[in-house]
């Protein structure tokens, strides 16, 4: 049997690594980019978009899942990536994040998180263990801790309990994993959820440990000892990209990276702008998740070669020309600015369609950019040329 | 050089003909539904999604795209064609029934049709040279006549008041057609609208006359006796589907189907359900149009081959099964029931794609049946099993 999870560094250029990561469902290309699927899709597009548009992994919200359609359900559906009609590698996250910022009156104990649902009030617990249950029954090929969510900032001595809060949990939901039998035939067992059970639909799935700590870099010493303590197949770095400035980032992550170990794939979780991911690259870093390609789609803002273009912007609405000329996804190849800006103006859903084609092209092929300078030992000409534009202000709003 | 305008019979059974529409954008297989792009683009979709549900030629609002981006915009850009990325046939109609319909205090003169325009209340007057110079700058292969638009029920003595105005509009725009150039290279004009200009950018463009006359068969008779006079390159029965009883409709088109030339296709306006194609099929109609396909589908009312299905009834919550399992498109290939309805539930944007993507791949299919059956000679079977699924209420409402 192929081992459960594996990765290789194939290239270097300083810190930065090209490599492959293999799952359960395939091989993913890193660094690489996860388009996000909040309620079991990538909003605005159909899984052969995602093909389409170099998709070789994406991102499943198990608070999203859990609460609608429920985790049971797509259980019984075969998991995730049938009822997603996706077959390659699926990442969830933990449940934490959305449970803390879209729960009302939350609540955090050593327990778990407790939280009324964003849909119906209804109230629910978010234990380390329940989240890895669902995990288990979502089966994506890449299951995350539960992490506690700070809002920032904070004060060293919360930061610092928070912290080792987050590693107590990560320890409780490594043991629910291995209890659930790990890489393991398909199986069903009792849940942490008294009077249910747990159907294991990937039994091949992997457990990302995540690193917190805040913006201290003693804490996340702490916290990047505690995880690997406990022994993970790979290793998040969270609680970033939540509205410190992108310096501060960018030196957490270079402090950060170099702790975790380098056979592993690191990921920076809710990370960012194209500029964002490509100084996270050349501190190490291998995976990335946003939802700013999709959500900025809808929003009619896209992103191309030349930097961000507003599309209902009066200037587009004579303009013969693609979006990007630089790019040939299907939205490029076909339509005009002129016509896009018709359709979002008129508010018509295939503007988002298209809009969202095209700027997960964008995104996708910025990582294949960004793997082929690793390639050529070029990555540093690569970053100067996305800081010259990516780092000013909208070109055209 | 190619004629711009042809039709074949190829096939009849009973009054029914199958036959071959050749256009300046190509052939189109009859009898055939046109999906409705009312602002530029099929609501949900993309022109790749067209041509794989198969459609042959589309449809196009002369009164939307007038309003917004503007005609002489497309113009600008190259024509409707070049502008929605669709290189197959289109249509469009002539605007009048939105301007009545939609606009605010309209008022119907001899001069044509005054308006307020939904979008900001500005006032316009769309005349029957106005009309045809708006369907000349956006160069549809098939223009349409401008008609009176009567509210009905009306009084005889109304309707046909209604039904010689029509036809002398016909006649006015039959003129202006013609004064463009008719089929001949691509050419400016001085407009109808003055201090304006017209581009020609299809001149390979047809016209169609459209027969009115209400349910009054007499009148009927008098409005094709007077458009055929004119001479188009084919006809249209229009003012059905506003509300009669279906058995009204299947009438008059019974009646007046037979006084348009045997040699010309002929198009049916606005029509309609699976059933009610059939019916005007098996009564010698060779075009339609209808929303209800991707309008349903965005209302999650989905059509399949055991009748309809609305996807939010919870009973699909945990059905693994394709919408519909005689149906071969991406929708029904990829996703079940129960993803689709959570979708649904979920207010995703790829709900209504999914579902548009299916609703129209089964009108075209059953459009495909329906040839199938004409070159068979068992047109009166199909109609007999469209009749028991789809005449029916709800299969599940």
């Amino acid at each position: 049997m192929a081992p459960v999870f594996s990765f290789r560094v194939l290239h270097r250029d300083g810190s930065a690594r090209s490599g492959e990561m293999t799952t359960a469902h395939g091989v993913v290309q890193t660094p690489a980019f996860m388009p996000v699927g909040t309620q079991g899709a990538v909003k605005g597009v159909t899984s052969r978009d995602l093909l389409d548009a170099g998709a070789e992994i994406i991102l499943g919200n198990t608070y999203h899942l859990w609460l609608r359609p429920g985790d049971q359900r797509i259980a019984r559906l075969g998991g995730l990536h049938r009822f997603m009609g996706w077959d390659r590698p699926i990442l969830t996250d933990s449940g934490g994040f959305q449970a803390f910022s879209l729960g009302g009156q939350r609540a955090i104990t050593e327990a778990g998180i407790r939280f009324r649902s964003h849909l119906d009030g209804s109230e629910h617990l978010l234990t380390p263990e329940g989240a890895t249950d669902i995990q288990a029954g979502l089966g994506p090929d890449i299951a995350m801790v539960l992490d506690e969510c700070l809002a920032q900032p904070a004060p060293v001595g919360e930061v610092r309990a928070s912290t080792e809060r987050s590693a107590r949990w990560a320890r409780r939901c490594r043991d629910r994993f291995l209890q659930l039998g790990g890489p393991a035939p398909l199986r069903h067992a009792a849940a942490a959820d008294p009077g249910t059970t747990v159907t294991v639909t990937n039994a091949r799935q992997a457990q990302f440990g995540i690193i917190q700590g805040g913006t201290v870099p003693e804490l996340r010493a702490l916290s990047a000892d505690r995880t690997l303590a406990i022994g993970f197949e790979a290793y998040a770095i969270g609680g970033l990209s939540v509205g410190e400035p992108p310096e501060t980032m960018y030196s957490v992550v270079e402090y950060t990276a170099p702790l975790l170990p380098a056979d592993r794939p690191r990921y920076l979780m809710g990370v960012g702008t194209p500029l964002d991911i490509v100084e996270a690259v050349s501190r190490g870093i291998d995976l990335f998740d946003c939802v700013m390609p999709t959500r900025n789609a809808r929003n009619g803002q896209v992103f191309t070669s030349e930097g961000r273009l507003t599309i209902k912007n009066a200037k587009y609405a004579d303009d013969a020309g693609p979006l990007d000329p630089a790019c040939t996804c299907y939205t490029c190849r076909t339509y005009s600015r002129a016509y896009l800006r018709h359709l979002f103006v008129a508010g018509e859903i295939t503007a988002s369609v298209l809009n969202t084609v095209h700027n997960l092209r964008f995104y996708l092929d910025t990582m294949a950019r960004v793997r082929q300078a690793i390639v050529f030992g070029t990555l540093e000409t690569l970053k100067r040329s996305l800081r010259a534009t990516y780092s000013r202000p909208l070109s055209d709003s």
